[in-house]
């Protein structure tokens, strides 16, 4: 939303607004039923949400755009997907609940396996044993290099995080994937003159990586790709005056919240947990972002009906979500991830919004066909929060 | 679309995209029967289309605003018709097959009659024979200026193309016709410094058309206007990575096509010959564009039954177009033309996208209501190739 615009129309308040994320919540019809994961599961409560409140489809970066979950989220929490890009090492590093700083240049890296000519024979390293790759990262944090700090976090498998930490660091690095076997690791490029120490300084973390990976069969060379800082956004707080918090299982969905100032709350094992969690800081905060993530998990597993089962697996828990009374509860998807594609994709997501001045539209249902026929219509996903901040009072007239 | 972005998304692929264009394809209700042409046609084939795609109204340059044929097919093309303003000129010249080459300057260009003290009589000359026109231009097209190539085309009546081909030529010119009789014609003026030069140059060039010209009782003047550059645009192959071919009976269609880059093939003397074409040529290309005039001809002429014939025509040959099995079919227009106006007119225009990966929506026949009940909603028409693309499978996810 327009931030000079903001700034004259928000106002404090004690309202309290909830943004409930299903992950990958939209879907498509099942070939044998002609209906989809939600027109399938019975969701009475989340059908009566539908039937008080105000329904739309969101589309979370632009029509026809398959959203990364990255995208997905800052466009539920108000922000512009295209304008703050974030780059695939920052993400990386938040999924690990790495704490990045401003100036951080964060990469995404893996062991791969090269020949005696340096020639790369497997960019995977046959996905290395998560506890080799922790003992190996272990080793290539002692790498030292001049004036610049590295951290060399172990992810999973053969995936690793490197950060470097120091004075006018540039993230406008190429990567070394030449992105198939049979070619050797590229060396790392500056793509803007600002880049140029930055680029020396990795190339030369990566030939000391290789030298103490040397003696090794496998897993005896690093490729790293995705160089990015954090992007510059502003916050929550300083733009809608929100004291906001993340509660989520997985560190991923809170170090994206991280990134607009939101504090994050981990979430337990299981989305009880995380209900549990947000009725405890209730007092805390007035925005609260709650991340359910078993129907992503289905619809890129591609089991149809298990999805079907963790929308009504949730639905039975929405009692306890209302029962706290918020002024304005927000229900939609990062993106939908249909069962019959097992991937993300770009239809629109179902998306509704319910508190006390809602002026009823014809959506009595919550899913794909019934939200098309909503008040909201298909919009931008990143509209969505100003519709929960009038609906919660803590907008202003605009203009005199 | 946001450049940017595409460059992020874009990948390669064999699927095939069909773009028909059925010219002028939107329309009003007649006052008899209260329905439009499309309400009125028997059209089993496109009914049934719709019921398996995603339908829509397609707003070609902004709500309210007739587009010529230009904008409405540049913005199907995927690109923003304002921002890609094409030139009369430039649109004149490509209507007659002129082959234009970046740098030339193309002005659109008529004869006129003026009196012994010049003053314009007749702004068409009474629409002089195209025969006489293309003897004059002969005549004009002898005429020499230093350093400047000059070509002098015949449209048609008294209509022509002139063209100034040379080095740091500009059009930033102003036109001679004062837009009524009684005034003489103006002398060219530059807009801007760059053009000084062009606009010496072009007055020399009337003054020499007058004096070849002097001798006649009519059609002895010209006047020139809309000089325009082609406008640079990134071609389609650039921006999404497809190979594509423009099959039109009118070479204006084929030209605009060109300017994004499109291979173009002449379509033969009907629609059954422009299908023909893009058989043959199915394996050398990803996208097709396939014209089709007669329902916007029907439209100009005021002739509603005509109309209703034109599009039951065209039905009964869209099972040979499906029978190539495209990936992606749309089917839309460029802008309306209601046979009751008698004029292109600012309504938006039914559209539908026919893919295996449609999320079903309420359109089940295809007409101006039905398509108003589609789940693409009022959309600008230049996001229509962005659905096509992902549903094509050429977009890869955005973000992490």
């Amino acid at each position: 939303m327009d931030e000079a615009l903001l700034k004259e129309i928000v106002i404090p308040g004690t309202s309290k607004i909830v943004l409930l994320v299903m992950d990958g919540l939209g879907g498509l019809p099942h070939s044998g039923t002609g209906r989809t994961e939600l027109e399938t599961a019975h969701i009475p409560h989340l059908d009566a949400l539908a039937r008080d409140g105000i329904c739309g489809l969101s589309v979370p970066v632009a029509p026809g755009v398959t959203p990364g979950s990255g995208p997905g989220h800052l466009a539920l929490f108000g922000y512009d997907p295209i304008a703050h890009n974030i780059g695939r090492g920052v993400l990386e590093a938040v999924g690990i609940d790495f704490d990045l700083e401003p100036s951080d240049v964060a990469a995404r890296g893996n062991f791969c396996t090269v020949d005696a000519n340096g020639i790369i024979t497997d960019r995977r390293a046959g996905r290395v044993a998560t506890a080799t790759s922790v003992e190996l990262c272990k080793q290539l944090a002692q790498i030292e290099l001049p004036g610049v700090q590295t951290f060399v976090e172990p992810v999973r498998e053969h995936r690793f995080v490197l950060v470097l930490r120091g004075e006018g660091l540039s993230d406008r690095l190429t990567g070394t994937d030449p992105n198939r076997e049979g070619l050797p690791p590229l060396p790392v490029q500056p793509t803007a003159t600002e880049a140029l120490e930055s680029a020396d300084l990795v190339n030369r973390w990566i030939a000391a990586a290789r030298e103490r990976l040397a003696g090794r069969e496998t897993a005896n060379m690093v490729l790293v790709r995705g160089f990015a800082k954090q992007p510059m956004m502003p916050s929550m707080r300083e733009l809608y005056k929100l004291r906001a918090a993340a509660i989520a299982i997985y560190p991923m969905y809170r170090g994206l919240a991280k990134l607009v100032g939101m504090t994050p709350l981990p979430g337990g094992a299981s989305f009880e947990d995380e209900i549990e969690k947000m009725k405890e800081h209730w007092d805390e905060f007035d925005f609260f972002f709650i991340h359910y993530k078993p129907t992503d998990t289905a619809g890129e597993d591609g089991d149809f009906q298990r999805k079907v089962e963790a929308l009504e697996a949730i639905d039975k828990l929405i009692p306890r979500i209302t029962a706290l009374k918020p002024d304005v509860l927000m229900v939609g998807g990062d993106h939908s991830t249909p069962a019959i594609m097992a991937a993300h994709s770009w239809h629109p997501v179902p998306f509704m919004l319910i508190a006390t001045l809602c002026r009823p539209d014809r959506a009595d249902t919550f899913n794909e066909r019934a939200c098309e026929l909503g008040s909201l219509g298909t919009f931008p996903a990143r509209q969505a929060l100003a519709h929960a901040m009038a609906h919660a009072g803590r907008f202003t007239k605009y203009g005199a």
